[in-house]
């Protein structure tokens, strides 16, 4: 358990009262932690079993979702993609005026839209844990699933800004997380890579299996390469669905730059190429090393808490684009405080 | 522990002397596992740092190969795979007339015809135990690395089925190993699929990421999915390449099956269509499934020890081609026992 199991990591946020609307595995995952954080939570599902659920867990559960987000501090929003676009206008509706929302789904540009033809903008801040599993529900819910990990949130500027902040604040505090600060755009640009492209090699590679000569004698020799590369595969596939709809032209132009990649490594083997072969994986193994092994350099910067905060949100996007991430942030004395912590320059 | 674990277990294989030539991480892996199980051991490598640490672990380690394998009942190939074909008569030329050979090479043909050319077919088993990291070398070797690995035995008719028998009893008994009965070809076409293929998707998702619009943010938001879908492409490289470059025919067409799966994804992504979409992933997910859930019925057969064997080795070769392996062998009064666990059906 890191400093953020403590309650005493929460103080400041230790009053908030929070709602996880939607409590699947991230959903559940996240009311879990919140709950044993110290922080008040009720909870909603459209399942009245996976209400039933939550009851047993001790988290109060009404049977609608406007009695569940009433007077609530914060709004989680988690389920099913295609449905939080619709959800989001129903809970800031039923949540209050100054309620500060967020959603959990796996793209960003669809939800900002809804958020902007709503007048959301100001409290709604769009969010993506990146962190799951092949399991799903409240039952596989675990309160450590997104115990420091890399959380999305898309800062606006104006009166967007603050709840960014504050949101900011309680993730670092309640999760341990390391909040990457992008656009809507430029997060399903790359999530698409990081995480939507994968779950097509993994149905590629598995689906591909039975169609051989002896898949049962394949399925026998599946050494590591073969299970790691097929997990995600064994998703509910209605999620995997969902998710790659919901990111497709993004999805489409990352697996092009993936297929040329394929493709190039195809035609260095078919020609008995070993110099070429060889560089495309000394290329393709670099950039997997820093993965395990990326060094950052801490950054601080302070901006006043007033003003329109177009500086702010310039410098926190590029944090994130630069594959930066933000370790504090502190509101105090009229200015706010960052640490961003920046990998070093990715050398080709 | 399992049992394989225990002295007690090996008893029959206590005496066999034996030598690991090539003590990389497989090498390695099988040299500390059989001192570890009471074998009488020696090893060669041909870096002398690596001989050094074997002597450093108190195996003995002589300066020629041919000092090391001289007089030993068994010896373990392996080394870089473009290697094997040229030791390998070498090694049986010094190990004397009746000493058992077996390699641990990734691709099985090419050794195969090697063996055919030098007549060492009566007592060569061509091996591939399925197991692996992206760490190399002696220093990375642990004696836990191949146990309960599936490993591929090829076997022979004739003088060559007794040798075969008798590495399987081992190979069991030291490793508690799944011996898969495949001929180097079945070995190589399932292969193909089961970890070469995945090498590639691997290199091609891993190194298509430098060469889009923000790789460092690609590289901060990378979930599960792409970690695992990348992790082989941090193996050496040369060891890649060699491994695909000895399977070339059989890779690139498995290669074809898993892009024509994705481009099949790709094509009902592209045109929206969700129903099409989902049933790929149903079927991908079925057999991904099969990997963690496969249900096995033992089948014992019983074969005469002497003839020609045919019948046996037609056995052999059905158990292994339909995903079974053996879990038992026993020579014993003119007779020879083998339990073969085989997987139910595995449907459209």
């Amino acid at each position: 358990m890191t400093d953020a199991g403590t309650t005493a990591a929460v103080a400041g946020y230790g009053g908030v009262r929070a709602a996880v609307v939607g409590t699947g595995l991230i959903g559940g995952s996240i009311l879990l932690r919140l709950r044993e954080a110290g922080l008040d939570v009720t909870a909603w599902d459209p399942d009245p079993a996976t209400r039933d659920q939550a009851r047993g867990r001790g988290v109060p559960a009404p049977e609608t979702v406007e009695a569940a987000v009433a007077g609530r501090d914060l709004i989680f929003l988690g389920g099913p993609l295609p449905t939080l676009p619709a959800f989001l206008p129903r809970i800031a509706g039923a949540g209050g005026p100054d309620c500060v929302l967020t959603d959990v789904g796996s793209t960003k540009a669809e939800v900002a839209e809804a958020a902007a033809r709503h007048g959301l903008l100001d409290r709604f801040v769009p969010g993506h844990p990146m962190a799951g599993a092949e399991s799903a529900g409240l039952a596989a819910a675990v309160p450590t699933l997104l115990e420091g990990a890399a959380w999305v949130l898309c800062p606006g500027p104006g009166a967007a800004t603050a709840p960014f902040r504050w949101l900011t604040g309680l993730l670092l505090a309640v999760f341990g997380a390391r909040v990457v600060p992008l656009t809507a755009d430029e997060h399903d640009r790359a999530a698409a890579l990081a995480s939507h492209v994968p779950h097509l090699l993994a149905g590629a590679l598995a689906g591909a299996t039975q169609r051989t000569a002896a898949p049962d004698a394949v399925l026998t020799l599946a050494a590591g390469s073969y299970r790691d590369g097929t997990r995600v595969a064994a998703t509910p596939a209605v999620r995997t669905v969902n998710m790659l709809l919901g990111n497709r032209e993004q999805v489409l132009r990352e697996l092009g730059g993936v297929q040329a990649y394929l493709e190039d490594l195809a035609q260095a083997l078919r020609s008995g190429d070993t110099e070429r072969l060889t560089a495309l994986y000394d290329e393709a193994g670099a950039t997997r090393a820093l993965l395990t092994n990326r060094a950052y350099t801490d950054r601080v910067r302070e901006f006043r808490a007033d003003g329109d905060h177009t500086r702010e949100v310039g410098w926190l996007r590029e944090v994130g684009a630069a594959g930066g991430y933000l370790a504090d942030c502190q509101v105090r004395g009229g200015g706010v405080r960052y640490v961003a912590r920046l990998p070093h320059l990715v050398g080709p």
